[in-house]
């Protein structure tokens, strides 16, 4: 069995990963990943997102590891940490970011978007 | 564009990893997750087996991740982590463990195995 | 200000991680770490061991990561993983094994054990 | 033995932590975590910086971990993950941010931050 990565329009459903970056990049770029981006999401002990993952896979390539956020503090010492996180990354070549989430409750999710290099 | 796990007969593809536990569980049980258990894969600082995730998914319910396991040293400092980790797991209903693992050449990779809570 | 790591005796304070590992050892070897080996600390999505970290120092090195573990479900979907975890482990020199341990309400705690390659 | 977290000046120390966020904070704000700022660290398989953890310890409190940044790619498909993370974070007591990096040939580095939430 496959695990099950739901998806569906971020601006409708709190719970999917948002890739902002630039479509055409070149050089050193910023990609920044986000869950609750129009409708925030719950940030409890008992209820929050963990993390973001972000993959890239080139065009005919296999998927790579570009980066991991982990959302630690869910009110822990009066600390929060919202469920948002940039990196800054080169390629060599076009091919499509996948970011995926996990929700404690409420799973697996997944969003992708394709980038250029030129 | 959803990510690409790959996956296979582990006796034959270095790739794939082995979940070793019990089929029938009662209280806490000990599962092994493990990279290259019949072909050893590499374990070099260019080419190695980063991590293994497990994740469960309860019969009619959502994926939970159960533990992460990351494999830190490839020859740094003299030492070596092998691609095979063990965690400890209580489970209320039955369903099925998933595990993933990231090849830094080659990509993702995916098993499962069902257990029975009983 | 260096981050307060706490230490005591894992015997009476249920934080400290302990490891278990031969005290000489050749080729490839396991190490256990475990908080809570005598007395259990709580595992609920208010109060857990989020995750266990060991690393190894070389006589006359630096530190180096060798595994981390991430205890990721404290009663999500009816699961829980225990706050231990097995790694397979291969050194070169003799050295100092030290795990570090994070309680998402009493914070960092560290134990090391010495290991002799012979 | 306590793991070696060496600090230094990281205008000249290329290996060190700078964390950049406001002095004085209300609300949700930005925290970004950088190894490299001054002078630019090596970005290979062979050598990189592989993570940046952030905590904030709050006046009379214990730590408590905010986020972890991996930076996992190192030229591997063409991508590149530079050694610099932002997270956004809310506080409700002043305190000070500690952020630890990892070198995987060059171990463990520390620096730290006070905010004051006013």
């Amino acid at each position: 069995m496959s695990l099950n990565y739901k998806t569906a329009d971020w601006k409708s459903e709190k719970h999917v990963p948002v890739i902002d970056c630039p479509d055409s990049v070149s050089g050193e770029f910023a990609v920044t990943v986000t869950v609750g981006k129009e409708i925030a999401h719950p940030n409890t002990v008992e209820h929050h997102i963990r993390w973001i993952r972000l993959y890239f896979t080139p065009e005919e390539g296999l998927p790579v590891e570009i980066a991991c956020f982990d959302f630690s503090a869910h009110g822990e010492g009066g600390a929060l940490t919202s469920s948002t996180g940039s990196a800054t990354v080169t390629l060599e070549k076009s091919g499509t970011f996948t970011a995926t989430s996990y929700c404690n409750l409420h799973g697996l999710w997944e969003s992708s978007k394709a980038v250029t290099v030129g």
